[in-house]
């Protein structure tokens, strides 16, 4: 198998890429000037150094800075309130909450989601480390409210029912406050295409 | 202009169907039993004369009962509580939120929305109508909710709005409750896709 | 049930037209004034009456003027030429040929296609009909040439090859052109996608 | 800039990847083992220097065997008949192409297309290549058909037209054929779709 060919296999694994995408993307480097494909080969390299797991967070980040401690750039802003922690799946996730501005805490990146009906939630989500994570907080009386924020699905709903369920054996009844993002009608949305429970929750909820 | 061709050309005034569309319903009422064409013709005669606008909602109907007195079937059930209305934008939102088995109150429907900066709204929407239903019912002390089902868009809210201002002005304040929709996550929404309005709404009313 | 529903229902049997599409157009007739009902009626009356089968190439049409006799107003214009015949499927067929204006000969629409190994094909086409018609033109001497335009498909073909050799049967070697419409790269097609059928015709075609 | 952004820019500049996608892909691979890092920037670098252009058919490839000689391997294949010729604009059409495995001759890729009105047309196509190409050839009395296989567009047919004039000056009339795909209804199109041109070229080359 030749370089095109493996270029090809390789991008055919990132998210989303079929093989015809795949072979574009070859055929692009093919043309660019080999500049590009030298960028392209150092920003890689960077990454393999820098690239690393926030041990607060747990999300994935590639700061240069971070080569020395393991904290990510939002865990370690001293203007972000570190007593208030979003519970959400993924990084993207992630991204899509910071866009808004309108949240100013730090977040626990769960990993993951758990099917209804799974033997060993325990292995698809990083509980235990959201329990070391509580503990330590707790210990520390660094922490006043946990916000739930997973998607509006079954999944969703299982993983919350879950880690509520232990995050409750931990932080004690009336100490920390446990939230969960407001359901109702999303921007955008008309009446007209209004489903069942996204209709209850609005109308249970209105104010 | 031959029959076909005035045919077409009426189908085309319906909602969302163009030329080719339009001709394919004239081709197959063509190509169908002349039975079809003699049940549509009646079920479109009995409309003409049966099909009415309920005097207290104002949605479109077309119930045969409704020959003798001109209220819905919705308005006039007695298990329905009439002391709450929902105002919504028209007759498909009632048919969704029908759907959903949830609500059992009373609709009223404005047939339209305002868009910012218009200069004489109440040209738009029935707010005349909805005035002086809210007056009878008022008076027969027959009144104690209005929930906004409104869309969550820019045209939604400067309805919402304008409708509400009018409305505070005749009910008086505290008497009747006025209240709208929760707006927040919508079922199936994957944070990933949150746009800022709606984060900030489910943010702000976490719970 | 009532009119509305019942129109809901009769709509729903349109091509193309689920139940929220079927409701929103007795939404709509509900709400236009009854000018435009009538106007529906009308036309609906007019076109069981004057809708018929044009005796020689069989596509339903709905022109007044046939009322006194049953030929379409393709087969009755006298510029046109009716010693070529183009075998097609269906009427929306003929309405996109039509519109391109470069083709002056009449049609025979065949009603449906032949799927592979179809028991009785005849009961699926009129072949009895294209049969009939030939005989009577061959006796007129009032044919040159028939060409078919059936769909680059597994159906098409099938269809093609079951009418070609029942027409080889009746018009005679030589007497009778048959030809089909060529096959290769069409308008706005980008080598990139091109399908192996396609590139093998075109190839095989080249000029 | 750090290297996660780095690289999400760098993705940005891939054929149809946007921001959102950009950002998937970088953290794709920050999940990822190293191991996978390593395979892709290595599949790079020998990409960098294996990856050029074959100095025949001007196609961008990336054959390890190509260190030593700039000959791509359709173009050293024994196997196939290089006296013809087929003129193409990009890498993806003659993927598509090979892949039907219905022609076995060469190709030469112009790298691009011409939009009417351009002003000089030999900058945006490998137009003096394909002359000294030529050139060669005809010395070597090793040309015999000039197939032309680009799009069916206008930029399609100015660029062909452009080619056809200048390789004519250089072939002599008589002793190069010169050829272009058939164009006609392609695999699947149904005839109620079809436009005037696809129309016109199936009708007049019907056979």
């Amino acid at each position: 198998m030749n370089a095109t060919e493996r270029l090809t296999e390789l991008f055919m694994r990132f998210p989303g890429i079929g093989p015809k995408q795949a072979k574009r993307f070859v055929y692009y480097l093919l043309r660019e000037h080999s500049h590009f494909k030298e960028q392209l080969i150092s920003a890689l390299e960077e990454l393999k150094f820098t690239g690393r797991q926030c041990d607060v967070c747990f999300r994935y980040f590639g700061d240069k800075s971070a080569v020395q401690d393991a904290t990510c750039s939002i865990c370690k802003d001293e203007t972000r309130n570190r007593k208030t922690v979003m519970i959400i799946e993924k990084e993207l996730d992630l991204d899509a909450i910071e866009k808004t501005a309108s949240y100013a805490g730090i977040y626990f990146i769960l990993g993951g989601l758990i099917p209804p009906l799974t033997e060993k939630p325990s292995e698809l989500i990083r509980i235990r480390e959201l329990v070391a994570m509580l503990h330590q907080k707790i210990s520390n009386n660094d922490i006043e409210e946990i916000i739930f924020a997973l998607p509006v699905t079954d999944n969703g709903d299982v993983t919350r029912e879950y880690v509520e369920k232990t995050v409750k054996q931990i932080v004690g009844i009336g100490k920390v406050k446990l939230s969960t993002l407001a359901r109702g009608l999303s921007s955008g949305l008309e009446l007209e295409y209004v489903d069942k429970n996204t209709f209850k929750n609005a109308f249970e909820h209105r104010g």
